[in-house]
């Protein structure tokens, strides 16, 4: 198998990529690593790569600044581009990138491509929860807006995912929600509700958001504007907690010596909940594999998500996904 | 004025009820108080009762598991019904419930009154901020579905609330999105956009919700699903990072010693963050003044949402709001 991975994407790029990908390459033998970026940028950080990882020389460079569609259309020797196109023509099996995530999701849609059915690919990052298993949650930001049908093909593909990928047997899927009773809920999530029931999935019903972190279920679905305000609320309740904390123990020297003593357990927790650590994020529902890696990547969290591309590709991920949503087709 | 409190309502009622507006009927003489409920079950409590408490017989009781709507469409001598009644009829000019939220804001529409104009009265509770000013958000659940004219009225009244209740000069209103560009967001949220800028009020634009926390703005106007989320996400991550804590901190003898040294620090903070500590949630739109307490509300809580509802009478608060929207019907 091949993983194209946009060299250039990131904030640690190309030490990160390079990094990774070096490290991916020694492990497994049985995959063809292409870092995709500028050459002259590139080789100078590979001395003693192994066979198995080549270079695809591309000119320009998506930033993080860039506005994405204008940037995708444009810049058509990027990096990340020409990852996708890659993609697209079959000389890789699938890409990663830690760039510019709205570039991404435009690659992933006008360059890669959807699967025949689906309407909206999803972007679907772990939500870490305190049972350690975690959430995979979508959309969280591909399409702001969503439609019931949407909602039914994110719950199919994320349960196909957790199944593929996490070797999970029967993911709970839940619909975020504001109560647990069916009928609760704005017109998207209750006309939601009913398609659910009827995904051949393992539907749990309504999630509210203060159970996700609890470990309410294996995917959460919701559009990507609720999406969004689930995992920033998270992220600043808890970053918004850890400068309090350290505001409070560092106010006395007795406090100082008492939070030295806890240091260990306290980085453990923010550890716990930090999403960052809980690998890339797939792009769920185009003709091939997309992994998002977090914009800090650094080289292990590119490892993992070769690691992620690895298992996801090896279980045929993309097909199962094309199949299910193809019967659904016929179905309906 | 005369404030009514739905002494059947909440989880310690009628103690916490009668508790709390014995406290607050001592502390302002300028507050006559209808304490409504069952006289049987409030009499014993009210010994050395002021001249300006009183009771209102009311014979029923709307439950925490009671269907709103059909609950205050047929207990109509419930004392949360009974309460809106006097509201509306100008035998009281606020009330206050702690009492089931769904049957209250049921009360709120059908039994007190929309003002004229206002098509969505909003639940407009506190959200703690780490510089304490703290973030009114609205709608917090009354609709779950909004328009974008709506928000525009739930910014204009929420900003007359803090001018009028917290003496706030220019609150800044923050729109809860997706990102902070003009541009970003779902439908509603980019439609809305123009409309809060023309609207007379210190809008500070787009607010993520991670910033929430670090008080970014001092209201904040969301569609009553999104604020649901947001709230519910809030209460969530805190409440599983102190039961990571509590599991982290009871793990050894040493983190025990530890975390008994940083006890005080500890409970400041859960404090900090718990909004239940945060008074009273306005039901903003109203004809009359309606004031949501928490469920779980003690003697403390309800005497603080009268001092609420004393403010919000003595600035005018509902004509204020009333000749605002007047104003926004004319020029429309």
């Amino acid at each position: 198998m091949r993983i194209a991975i946009d060299a250039m994407g990131g904030d640690h790029a190309p030490k990160s990529t390079v990094e990774g990908a070096l490290a991916a390459a020694r492990e497994w033998s049985d995959v063809q690593i292409v870092l995709v970026g500028r050459k002259e940028a590139l080789e100078p950080l590979m001395a003693g790569a192994p066979s198995n990882l080549s270079i695809q020389h591309a000119e320009e460079v998506i930033e993080a600044e860039d506005e994405p569609v204008k940037a995708v259309r444009r810049k058509k020797d990027a990096s990340m581009v020409v990852a996708g196109r890659m993609v697209r023509e079959g000389q890789a099996d699938a890409m990663i990138s830690a760039g510019n995530t709205g570039a991404l999701m435009t690659t992933g849609l006008l360059v890669v491509g959807r699967l025949e059915g689906i309407e909206r690919p999803a972007l679907a990052p772990m939500i870490p929860t305190l049972d350690g298993r975690g959430v995979l949650a979508l959309d969280l930001g591909a399409n702001m807006d969503a439609k019931p049908e949407h909602l039914a093909q994110y719950a199919l593909m994320g349960s196909i995912y957790r199944q593929k990928v996490h070797g999970m047997e029967k993911p709970r899927v839940g619909l975020l929600n504001v109560g647990t009773e069916a009928k609760k809920g704005n017109e998207l999530t209750k006309a939601a509700y009913p398609l659910l029931e009827e995904t051949p999935i393992a539907f749990v019903g309504n999630v509210e958001a203060r159970d996700i972190l609890t470990g309410a279920c294996d995917v959460l679905v919701c559009d990507g504007f609720a999406g969004n305000i689930l995992l920033k609320t998270l992220e600043g309740t808890a970053g918004a907690m850890f400068s309090l904390l350290k505001q409070e123990f560092t106010k006395s020297l007795k406090n100082k010596l008492a939070a030295a003593m806890l240091m260990p357990s306290l980085k453990g927790l923010k550890q716990t909940l930090d999403y960052k650590e809980h690998g890339g994020a797939p792009l769920l529902g185009l003709s091939g594999l997309v992994v998002k890696g977090h914009g800090s990547s650094d080289g292990d969290a590119i490892k993992n998500a070769v690691r992620q591309a690895r298992t996801a590709l090896q279980s045929r991920l993309t097909e199962s996904i094309a199949e299910e949503i193809g019967k659904r087709m016929v179905q309906s």
